[in-house]
């Protein structure tokens, strides 16, 4: 199975998500999963990259700067980042990257 | 460990890499660490961070779109891109974006 994600040509955003898990995963993994589906019916979303092994990258892909910020306001996304922040997480690092260009092997 | 690379105050541009490996990885591994170890020395290098399990996604992060040219013309970089190409990767996407705003916790 390709987890490549098909995104269109670009202009468009990447959101870059690194983290590093904490001892606590009690109901990680459950929500984790929910957050990739509820972030799949979302307005401006492009797809989802999604790794992890002592470090942790998911890569999800947006139209625009709205999009992304709906999302972050999503309610159920927020207790999910609440819950993430205080328990699951012991650091992590988001960034926000405007997609200029791409290319792929095959095309 | 942590291996969320510190990387200054955006803007600064990032270099999404994501791959499937095929069947044939001989040399991979020490070929892999070898262009993490040689992108670390060129010039407007700001970190990386990496991670493998069915998908694999390094991100490289760079001060300018000029670094990031030079990295890819360079020599040994260069072989390393074709057997790449040829041997290692079944498929791959690579996504050079500009990084306008990020956060972290803890800060």
């Amino acid at each position: 199975m390709n987890l490549i994600a098909k995104t269109p040509a670009p202009p468009y955003y990447a959101v870059i998500f690194s983290s590093h898990q904490s001892e606590d995963s009690a109901g990680y993994a459950a929500t984790a999963a929910r957050m990739v589906e509820l972030a799949a019916e979302q307005p401006g979303f492009l797809g989802v990259e999604s790794v992890r092994e002592e470090l942790g990258i998911t890569v999800s892909y947006w139209t625009d700067l709205e999009s992304i910020r709906r999302w972050k306001q999503n309610a159920e996304h927020r207790m999910a980042q609440t819950s993430g922040m205080k328990k699951w997480y012991s650091s992590y690092k988001t960034r926000i990257a405007l997609v200029e260009r791409d290319y792929e092997n095959p095309a």
